[in-house]
C-alpha cells in the first residue's frame, strides 16, 4: 500500500464525526488530479455503550491514519446544536478523533457544514445529495458505489473544501493598507 | 517508579477535564489505606490554539497513564452548561482525555460534581474549598500542599468518589420483587 500512496503530493483525510454514524474518506492530491483513496462509514448506533462508541472512533481514526499516513485532517464540525446535551456527546466525538490525529501528529483544520456545502455545490444550504451528486461528478466516482456511501460523502466534501481551501491564494495580512503593504514587501519599494 | 506503584491494590486516576485548567490526582489504594501518588494542574489558557490545547490534554492524559499504569479513571463530568458552545468546548475536552485512557484499555466511569461533592462532604453544594478541606483530612494530605493544588482537588475528588462507590456491596438486579429474588437466588428456595 506504502508504495502506491506514495505517488500522492498530499493526502487528506476527511472526517465527519457524529455519535451514530462517523463517516471518513482519504482524498489523494497529486498536481491538479484527485483520487479518492478510500471512504467509509462507521455505524455506532448498534453499540448501545457510549465509550465502546468513542473508542471505535478513536480506533478507527488511528487506524486510518496508520494505513494512509495522511498530511492534514479536514473534520466537519458544527458550532450549533439543539441542546447542550447533544453538542456535550458531539463535542466528545470530535475530541476522541481529533486526539487520534494530533497523537499523531497530523495538523487539523475545521469547518462548519455550510462552508463545506458552499466550497462543495456554490450552495450553503445544499442537500446531502447535491452535496453528493457534485462529488460524484468532481472526483469521478462510479455511481454504482454512491448509494453505501452517502453517510461517508460529507467526510469527502470536508477533505476536498480543504483541499480547495490551500489552493486559494495566500490571504495578505493586515488591514490590506498601504502601510501594511510596504512593511510586507520592502523590495517592491523604488528607492 | 514500578516497584514502588506495586504496593498498590488499585490505582485510579481522577482527572477533570476543562478547555482552561485540567487537574489530576492518582489515588492509590492497598487494603484499607489510600494513599496520593500524584497530583497537579495543566493550565492551558497560556496557549491561544484550541488543537494546541486539546494535544496537551492528550498528551498530559497518555504520560500519567503511561507512568503509573492505573486500573480505573474515574473523570468530573458536568452533564449541563451554559451554551452549546462552552459544551462542545468541554465536550472536546473530556474526549480527549477519554481518548487518552481508551486507547490503554483503562476503563472510564464519570461522575457529576454533584454527586461527587456529595461523596466527600456529604453536600452534593459543597464549596471548593470545603472538599479541598475534607480531602485534607481524608487523606492526610499536608496543609502546605494544598493552596497551590487547589485546582487538582476536584480530580482527587473524582478518584476518591470512585474508589467508595466501587467500595459499595453490588446493587441487586431487577425490581426487588420477590420473583426476582428467587430468580437470582435458586439457592435459598426451600424445597
Amino acid at each position: 500500500m506504502s508504495g502506491e500512496l506514495r505517488q500522492y503530493d498530499k493526502i487528506i483525510i476527511g472526517i465527519d464525526p457524529g455519535t451514530n454514524v462517523m463517516g471518513y474518506a482519504l482524498l489523494g492530491v497529486k498536481d491538479k488530479s484527485l483520487g479518492v483513496l478510500a471512504m467509509g462509514v462507521l455505524r455506532l448506533n448498534k453499540f448501545d455503550d457510549h465509550y465502546m462508541r468513542l473508542h471505535h472512533i478513536y480506533e478507527r481514526v488511528a487506524g486510518l491514519v496508520e494505513e494512509f499516513l495522511p498530511d492534514e485532517m479536514a473534520i466537519e464540525a458544527p458550532f450549533f446544536g439543539k441542546n447542550v446535551q447533544s453538542m456535550l456527546k458531539l463535542g466528545r466525538a470530535q475530541g476522541v478523533a481529533i486526539a487520534a490525529a494530533l497523537s499523531r501528529q497530523v495538523p487539523i483544520t475545521e469547518y462548519e457544514p455550510r462552508k463545506i456545502k458552499m466550497a462543495i455545490t456554490g450552495n450553503g444550504a445544499a442537500s446531502k445529495e447535491q452535496v453528493a451528486a457534485m462529488l460524484q461528478r468532481l472526483l469521478a466516482l462510479s455511481p454504482d458505489d454512491m448509494p453505501q456511501f452517502l453517510d461517508a460523502t460529507d467526510a469527502l466534501a470536508a477533505a476536498l473544501c480543504h483541499h480547495y481551501e490551500s489552493q486559494k491564494p495566500v490571504k495578505s495580512h493586515g488591514s490590506g493598507s498601504w502601510k501594511d503593504f510596504v512593511a510586507h514587501h520592502p523590495d517592491r519599494l523604488a528607492r
